[in-house]
């Protein structure tokens, strides 16, 4: 079955345009009449009729509405990496993995101090649809790691630490279902920002025994925690 | 401690030569008498002198010998991607996570019948320098499923299958460290392969609750064995 992504739904009507237009128009050829899946990332999956397309949108009739629940309530606060496409794949493999948000944080040694947001949701999109899910995550804004704790964040915070004397992350969140992991830049954190971890009881977590590029830190959280 | 790599080694010398030599003498400007690290991807980790360099190799005397013993004994047997660069971010992940072999199977509904065997060495030994590891996974050349069972493999067999009622792979895993894992391609299995798996008691698992694609799941059975 393949899905399609809106965000313009009305309570009986769904628009499609963009790329997803496109993507339903012209490679898939579907046409008025016809019954197509559509997602809203927000649980809600759509069977509807096509009413009417044209070059620039389509508008389709709501038949049928199922809720999907949620399942991961894990948030990783991550580093943009100096080569974007590193974070596109974070991006794109946390998101088939399913995780609730993301925040890009701009860490005092990260590499990279600008995201392109709208290529990363549209990333995003892509994945969520290719793995058959319903929950689009929550990409925020870059910001500074203490504008991220003004934020209200889950109680159980971690973040991925080398070594070997802290408790590995899949032991800490046993039972834990709602999260955040912080996950720094190449050059590691800040001393400000390792404080700013113990004045907000962030807890070191060791991730494994190989030191992980920081996209691949992001993949591996998210992969222990659909595993837990 | 950047690392290099060498397969040219004997008990006294070492050898470095294309890219090694490059990233040593024009990036990094070592030259006659400085020290450097060199692994082998067999657990050893040189610390050399350098002899002597000129264009074509550089040639240096071993100091000191450290053995790193092997961590992983995960085996993952996969599907070429028709995308190349999905398998090489799998090949890249999966060695910084820390994997014992890849074998590269030309499933029936396999989208890509071939590999390029010597690029994907070159970024497991990227990764593994990148990573601070010892162990190079071993890269088998593509062949077919029953070829791959006709090679001496772990008694503990598994494969991702899709859909609920399966033990996830987690727990299936515990306490094992041995094992190989089959990951299908994105048209899944054909009816003679899951004959040749139950052939072979190999036993379906979950790798979790989406929809994964092939790389995906590869990472992410790496990274579930790293956290077992």
């Amino acid at each position: 079955m393949t899905l399609f992504f809106s965000d313009k739904i009305d309570h009986k009507h769904i628009f499609l345009d963009g790329d997803e237009l496109i993507h339903c128009v012209k490679s898939l050829r579907r046409k008025s009449g016809d019954l197509i899946s559509v997602i809203d990332g927000k649980g809600q999956l759509y069977s509807c009729r096509i009413l009417s397309l044209d070059k620039k949108e389509l508008k389709a009739e709501i038949v049928d509405t199922q809720q999907f629940e949620r399942k991961s309530f894990l948030q990783i606060a991550i580093a943009p990496t100096k080569n974007p496409s590193r974070i596109e794949t974070f991006v794109e493999k946390a998101t088939e993995i399913g995780v609730h948000s993301i925040h890009f944080i701009n860490y005092q040694y990260g590499e990279r101090p600008r995201i392109k947001l709208d290529r990363l949701k549209r990333i995003a999109i892509s994945a969520l649809k290719q793995s058959k899910q319903y929950h689009l995550p929550h990409l925020y804004e870059l910001s500074s790691l203490s504008a991220c704790f003004e934020k209200n964040l889950p109680v159980i915070k971690c973040f991925g630490d080398l070594g070997p004397e802290k408790p590995t992350f899949s032991q800490y969140i046993k039972g834990e279902s709602e999260l955040i992991v912080f996950i720094g830049p190449e050059g590691h954190f800040h001393k400000t920002e390792l404080d700013l971890f113990a004045e907000n009881q962030v807890q070191a977590v060791s991730l494994g025994d190989t030191t992980l590029r920081v996209e691949t830190a992001g993949i591996v959280t998210a992969a222990i925690y659909s595993s837990r």
